[in-house]
Order: structure tokens, then C-alpha cells, then sequence
């Protein structure tokens, strides 16, 4: 078959969707899970139970985690570190990069190689072109196992600080985050009225929201060129809507304080003497000042 | 030509985006704004500048209103409302379902037609494919004035209830407002790496909250069964991403308090005995208990 030897950690829906992905691409592929039931519907596909953590790690050259945090994942390897010398460990769970790069300090001190990866689906389009995973770290272990990567869709590497993937991931996450908060006020203030339904408002609000997603590029140049905008909106056209958007939510029955405190700021620029909304006043606002993260 | 005859009052990004559709169409139309100046590049375009709104209104049998409330509209067609007996208004400025029945209500009183109307579109993607445009009112008038609402885009007809156009309008306009919220966040956060640029990071933002904006008719589906639901996440898995997006955020020095709020949420549902995160769960615990809106 030609297929790369990798383990899987955690079968959790995401973690069962990358382990079957791996199967259906011919790699030879081990699995391991504290409930190890969870492996039952992959060992009948073609997978290997591990029948401890340390019998996960030795069987494999390669092997993933995704496990809920950064800590239990941690407290799972570290009485078993002895077996990742001179294996490499891809630590695809949810963490901020900072965890990231204590983790890999870690492994390295471990002899492992080490990748953070961030993966940017849902289980349900794992293997499909709509999925891609964020990879970040030493290059030559990106290049050296791409090809089992490449089983859960696009692979795409974003540099050596290993941060750089749980950065994108966690910054994505909170894109998403806001995108789903949007669609459940949406569609409460929407079903309010008797005749309309969660799906048929839905119809709309898609096609909406990707057409309104296209305008995000040039808000991105805006916001990277922080000179004459390309995007101004009059504060006092945002803030007639915003509290047509909190009115129509208190009418509909619907939580109004987040268009009430988005008006109240909105309120306060004004009476300060601003005038115009641009997408780099925007992203400025939201940092706190003197704290600078990573940035030059 | 076979024109029609068409006003447009406020002269606003918007308005002037209108009216030059209107022009492009071969629709002579007149146009008014208080600022006469702003008529200045659709009168070389071929549109007529109307000397006060009464003449505007006179001049055509439909006028569409494009302004910045309907406090503002009020305010202009009041002294004036004898031009409108006759002829029919077209309500296309921001307002709460509430809003637009009562102004139906006082133009039908004034013996005129009436339609309430929801631009879905920014000014530049008026008269493309992207651009929609909702009414709501009695049918005859959209009927009637059809081939004029479709030099702006897709013209689409709601339905009777003449607040339901501005009912989805806010709605709509409210997941975008969450949309854009997010997309600044995680904009702030990724380039407080001084390797990542807005429209680097961007680059990935689209795709990804495209194919996720994917996902929400299976959600809707969920909310409007309101039975086993396709789509469940568990609570704890949600509680470590909110954190993680808030530690983010705060090492990337950007203000942390959506996602500690979401986390503090979420920690009380557990800590209620919750377990599941659903979608319909979450529109119910958006509603104010003892408000029902419009629904029957």
C-alpha cells in the first residue's frame, strides 16, 4: 500500500474523523483513547487499538493528538515521553501559542520532533476540499510527512514560529465564534414573526454573509495600509442602525445588549467628535494599550 | 425609451448608487437631496434635479426614499403629503418592523400606495448579482413597479405584513454587524504577530467563514425541528476554546471581554448540569422570557 505509519491520540469526533481519513488513505494507522471504545468503529475499518499511550507513541514514526487542551495532553505524555525520542509528535488540539511553544520546547527536550497544527473543519468535511490544517514549526517535519497531512485536505505551513498555527487557528475560531453568535440573534429576531421560519430566513442570510465576506479583502488593505481608507461609513449612519437593530431585537422579544452597548460606543465616539467608521480605527480600538503581543 | 418615471429622495452613498441604477436602466428619474450638491454627477448622468421634495414627489408616479430614519422621513413628507395621494412610496431607509407599519399607515391614510423595502447590498454591488433588495406590503404595488426594483438587483417580495421586509433587513444586517465585529477581532489578533498581515491572515478568513456560513442551514434545520438535533457540541469543548480565544486575544494585547463573557456563559450552563451545546438551545436562551414578538 505504500502507507506511512501514524497514530492518532484522542478520538474524540475530530480525532475519529482524522483516524478514519488516514485509513481511507491507505496509511497504516494506530489509535488510542481512554474510553477505547471509542476506536471500535475504526478498528473495524482497518485501524490498530494501542493498548496503552506508550504502545500509541512506539508504533508509529508520526503521531497526532487531539485531545480537548494543551494540559491533558501533558498529563497523557509526560509519564511516556521517553518513547517520542526520535519520533515527531503533531499536537493538532485547541491551544493559544504560547501553550504551543512551551510544548515544543518540551518535546524537543524529549528528542521528538515537534509541529502545531490547527484544523481549520468541522468532522464532517475532514478529507474534503473544504477542510485545511494550519501547520507551524520546523519545516523539514512539515515537508517529511506531508503526504499523511494531505489526507484531511489542503496542508498548509505559515512559517517556523510555532506559534503562527495556533495563532491563526484561535483568531479563525473567533471569526467563527462571532459568525455563529450572528446567526442565532439573526434568526431569534427573524422567528419572532410567526411566518417566517429558522430555514427560510437562512436562505438569505447565507448568500448575505458570503456576499458581505468579499467586502472583508478590502477591508484587510485598509486595515494594512492605515493611510486613506478605501472603506469610510458615517458613525451617525452606524448608529442609527445599530439602534434600529437593538429596537427591532427588544420588539421581537430578542437580547438587545450587544447592539446596545455596539450604540452606547458608538454614542460615545461621536460626542468625542469622530465623525467616520474606517476598518484600521476599527482594529485599533480593540488593542489594549501597551501591551503589544508579538508585533515588532 | 420606455422608461419610467421614478423619484429618488436622499442622495446618501446609497441613494446616489439607486438613482444611478435607475439611469443605467433607462428609467427617467428625478432626484432630490437637502445637500442639492450631491445630485451634481446624476444630473450629468441624465437624471433630473427636482427644486423641493414637493416637485420631487409630483414628478413621478413611484418614489423611493432613501434617507437616513424614518424620523428624517417624517419630517420631510409631512408638510408635503398631499403630492403622495395618488402615487406610491417606497420606504427603503433602515427602520424597525414597527417603523415601517406605521408609516404605511399614515401614506395610506395620505391616499397612497405603500411598500417597505430592505437593501441588501453595499452601495458598489448595486445593480450586480450580489445585490437584493426585500419589500413587504400589498402586492399589487411591488407587482406593479417590479421591472423598476430590478434595475437594482433581485427583487424579492416577502410578503403583506409590511414590517416583514424591515423585519429581515435588521436581522439580516445584525449577523453582518456580528460578522464584521469578528472579523476586526480576529484581524486585531492576528497581526499582533509582526509576520502576519490583514490581508495575509484574510486570505484564510474567507474561505473559512465561507464554507462555516455553509453550515448554518443545518442549524436552522435544528432550530426549527426543535427535536434530536443533527448538530450537538459538548459544553466543555466549547468552554476550553472560549478560553483559549480569550488568552489569545490577551497575550495579543486585544481586548479580551466577548470571549470572557462566552466563557463565563458557558461555565454557568455547566455548572447548571448543562452538557450539550445546541442550536436551537441557543436562539431559546436569546429570547427575554414572557415576550413573544410577533409570533402567534
Amino acid at each position: 500500500m505504500g502507507g506511512t505509519d501514524v497514530t492518532v491520540i484522542g478520538l474524540g469526533d475530530m480525532g475519529r474523523a482524522l483516524a478514519s481519513a488516514l485509513v481511507a488513505a491507505g496509511h497504516r494507522t494506530t489509535v488510542w483513547n481512554r474510553s477505547a471504545d471509542k476506536a471500535d468503529e475504526l478498528v473495524a475499518q482497518g485501524a490498530v487499538r494501542a493498548a496503552s499511550v506508550e504502545e500509541a507513541l512506539s508504533a508509529s514514526p508520526l503521531t497526532l493528538v487531539c485531545l480537548i487542551d494543551y494540559e491533558v495532553t501533558r498529563t497523557l505524555l509526560g509519564p511516556v515521553a521517553e518513547a517520542l525520542r526520535g519520533r515527531t509528535l503533531v499536537q493538532l488540539s485547541n491551544g493559544t501559542p504560547e501553550q504551543a511553544r512551551s510544548l515544543e520546547a518540551w518535546a524537543t527536550g524529549q528528542g521528538a520532533g515537534y509541529l502545531d497544527g490547527g484544523i481549520m473543519a468541522v468532522p464532517g468535511t475532514i478529507a474534503t476540499p473544504e477542510a485545511f490544517v494550519l501547520y507551524s514549526g520546523a519545516e523539514k517535519h512539515f515537508t517529511a510527512h506531508r503526504p499523511v497531512f494531505e489526507a484531511f485536505g489542503t496542508a498548509k505551513y505559515l512559517g517556523s514560529d510555532t506559534g503562527l498555527a495556533s495563532l491563526y487557528d484561535l483568531a479563525l475560531l473567533s471569526g467563527m465564534d462571532y459568525l455563529f453568535a450572528g446567526f442565532f440573534h439573526a434568526v431569534a429576531v427573524a422567528t419572532s414573526h410567526k411566518d417566517v421560519t429558522a430555514a427560510g430566513f437562512t436562505e438569505f442570510l447565507v448568500p448575505w454573509l458570503t456576499n458581505m465576506a468579499h467586502q472583508l479583502p478590502a477591508l484587510a488593505a485598509d486595515v494594512d495600509s492605515d493611510g486613506e481608507p478605501a472603506y469610510t461609513q458615517g458613525l451617525d449612519v452606524l448608529l442609527a442602525a445599530a439602534r434600529n437593530m437593538a429596537q427591532a431585537a427588544r420588539d421581537a422579544g430578542v437580547r438587545a445588549e450587544y447592539f446596545d452597548r455596539a450604540a452606547a460606543d458608538l454614542e460615545r465616539q461621536l460626542a468625542e467628535g469622530g465623525e467616520a467608521f474606517t476598518a484600521s480605527g476599527a482594529v485599533r480600538a480593540l488593542r489594549v494599550p501597551g501591551v503589544s503581543g508579538d508585533r515588532a
